[in-house]
């Protein structure tokens, strides 16, 4: 069975092409400036890469350029009519969506009404959706949420402490995002570790761009650090994450409107407000070995907020088997993980100098353990792949008689 | 030597009158309603009760009434001049009272100043100093405050990740309050365990109707959940404690004010907020024990947010000797203490059923540890004394030569 997978943002479009039968990617790539007439369209199929500049004034020609590359000479797909399954990363699902599902007009109504809460994110998924529904009528379209998850937590963790008509009426609680990273980071802890899910207490650390800690139990999502939008918990690259929340009522009296105050803590906040350098953590890591101290007290103060989370959520979990690192940082960083395990030894955390150093999880199968040996809380680093675990919850959904027939037939 | 503490709210003054040579409390008491004609005086002088309607249209008339019962007949003051030293509770000193002190002209300017983050207490906190330095002109006024105790935070704790002009231009960072409860608890416990705070980890739980926890390491202050202002952190009886800081930009795209969004958040959250019921732990408790859902609910929030805070500093710590709580709730709740730890074995934290059901500090000389006797970490209860606290601030500040005669000649 193959599966495409669709991550599309205000001006993107990044897709993968899966033989699920074997998890082996056969296509892949990005269209970028989406909405302009001089979009680029780069490209992977096998080991080879291409690029085009492409007209893409709209979400649908952007995707169409995709489809004609793919079933085009050379491409990985013979016609359109192998593509049976498409699924579609979805940022915000709130209460009514929390698994993966068929998208149904119902299910893009529900998609619209949850923009309250990623209002940059939900209206780009929900064009893609529409783009691709009307490319590709007859195969099965799959939503899976950023949020769904973390649609088991239990209400102590997801109710936040305002009146309950908030909740009720506008439905204020904590959603959870980067579903599909944590979810893939406690499949191959679990498969790495030779124990089942159910068996194993988890702290997934998902250090990108954006940034979210989540606590595993038994494999369900039973705490997470971003909440009602992606906003709170970690700091991010120009995101806040927690802060007093007095702080908007304090900005606001000052005269900032919600939108600016929306700017303030989303864009240019996090990494970047603190150092005043840049939103990518390379850059700051650079500025502050060369000295500067905005830049190092941004990486201490990004440091510090990920211990705390990493302590709340055993405390959560009461005790911990293994914690898990992945994203741009989780995965590259050798002082990022060294930093946060340091202060860990209480908890059985202690860290092989040499196997951190060294870690390259995409390199090694996907998974590496970094702790010493004998130490009693594991530690790896994951080659996080959102992609792969939407196409493999796509196969889960279309599942049943003719999704294994198929797979047999190839 | 002779300390008059005096905390003054919007409406209320209440006081201590303290012989520090001992400790012992000479008198006390409260004035309620004050600002209205029939303004009530509560007081208390050895074991004896009483209590009189008094005028108090203003904060002076009432602080006069309180000194003419202190001198008059039966009262524990022969007469004025007997009180050289008086403390006043202030709640926030900003970045530049970072320690009690002597108050001057400049320092009632910064305090006004701070009330840009303590709107209700700091103008109040004020006038009980302008009426207190204009009833009693020859006694030294020392201000002590509710966030001196973090002023060592390091930065990593104080930063938020908001763009740092916020930080130099505004003051918008981590102050923490609570800080004679905290530091009252460090102290007794440093004193029960028989160990020098210096050589101490302890995490502080101050549950009342508002609640803070705090990282003690070595007897300072590194980390606390209240942040700018009283606001963050644990759920409190009407104050929400931690929210992703997104809900105040949904709050005011709908249309709230920033006073309306203030008055949500700081008033009808909370445990009142989740329950609808009451802020007061007790009526909860009771509706919940009833069988009210939301009832339960609150109590199972507030406990979780306790559990995640304890974690958290154990991880800022890297390890913890003992935990201690206070508070009306705290102090009293057995249910709390015990569902708080119950997840935290992981940690050494186990509680002897028995010690917990029946710990009543007050009545034990002001501490009682409640863990397990073989568990590795140690569960204070502490009857806190805030008032005391202040007043040893006071002997310290005014310390010195003549501090010292006074204190030898009584
Ligand atoms: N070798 C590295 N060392 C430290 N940080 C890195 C390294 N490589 C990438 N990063 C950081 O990872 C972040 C991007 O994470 P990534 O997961 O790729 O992005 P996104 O979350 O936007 O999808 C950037 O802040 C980048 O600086
Ligand atoms: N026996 C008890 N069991 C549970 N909660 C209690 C008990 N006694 C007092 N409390 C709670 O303590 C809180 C008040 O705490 P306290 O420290 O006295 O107040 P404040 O913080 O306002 O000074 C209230 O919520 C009250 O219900």
């Amino acid at each position: 069975m193959k599966v495409l997978v669709i991550n599309v943002g205000s001006t993107s479009i990044k897709y993968q092409l899966y033989q699920m039968d074997t998890e082996e990617i056969l296509a892949g790539g990005v269209v970028e400036r989406v909405g302009s007439p001089h979009a680029l369209h780069k490209w992977r199929v096998g080991p080879t890469r291409s690029q085009a500049e492409i007209p893409a004034p709209t979400m649908r020609a952007g995707l169409d350029a995709v489809l004609a590359q793919l079933t085009g000479p050379g491409g990985a797909l013979k016609d359109l009519s192998e593509l049976r399954a498409v699924g579609h990363r979805v940022v915000h699902g709130g209460e009514k969506l929390v698994r993966p599902c068929v998208i149904t007009p119902e299910v893009k109504e529900i998609i619209a009404k949850c923009a309250q809460f990623a209002p940059i994110h939900n209206p780009a998924n929900l064009a893609g959706i529409e783009a691709a529904q009307a490319a590709l009528p007859n195969a099965t379209h799959v939503a899976v949420f950023d949020t769904a998850f973390h649609g088991e937590l239990p209400p102590h963790s997801y109710l936040y402490a305002v009146p309950y008509e908030l909740y009720l009426e506008r439905g204020v609680r904590r959603y959870g995002f980067h579903g599909p990273s944590h979810q893939f980071m406690a499949a191959s802890a679990s498969e790495f570790l030779k124990t089942d899910q159910s068996r194993l207490k988890l702290i997934t650390c998902h250090l990108g761009g954006g940034a979210s800690v989540c606590a595993i139990d038994g494999g369900r999502s039973v705490d997470t650090s971003m909440g009602m939008t992606p906003l709170e918990g970690l700091v991010m690259g120009t995101r806040s994450g927690d802060v007093d929340p007095a702080l908007s009522i304090v900005l606001g009296r000052q005269g900032l409107s919600p939108d600016a105050i929306d700017e303030t803590l989303n864009r240019k906040s996090g990494l970047l407000g603190i150092s005043g350098v840049s939103a990518d953590f390379r850059d700051v890591e650079q500025a502050a070995a060369g000295g500067n101290a905005r830049a190092r007290l941004a990486i201490e103060v990004f440091v510090h907020r990920i211990r705390k989370y990493i302590g709340a959520y055993a405390a959560v979990l009461g005790g911990v088997d293994a914690i898990v690192f992945t994203g741009g940082i989780g995965e590259n960083s050798v002082k990022v993980r060294s930093a946060v395990c340091d202060a860990l030894v209480y908890m059985g955390v202690v860290l092989d100098a040499e196997k951190n150093q060294h870690a390259d999880a995409r390199g090694s199968g996907g998974v590496v353990d970094i702790a010493a040996p004998r130490a009693p809380t594991r530690v790896l680093v994951v080659a996080t792949d959102e992609e792969r675990m939407i196409a493999r919850e796509v196969v889960r959904v279309t599942a049943g008689p003719t999704a294994a027939r198929q797979r047999v037939t190839g």
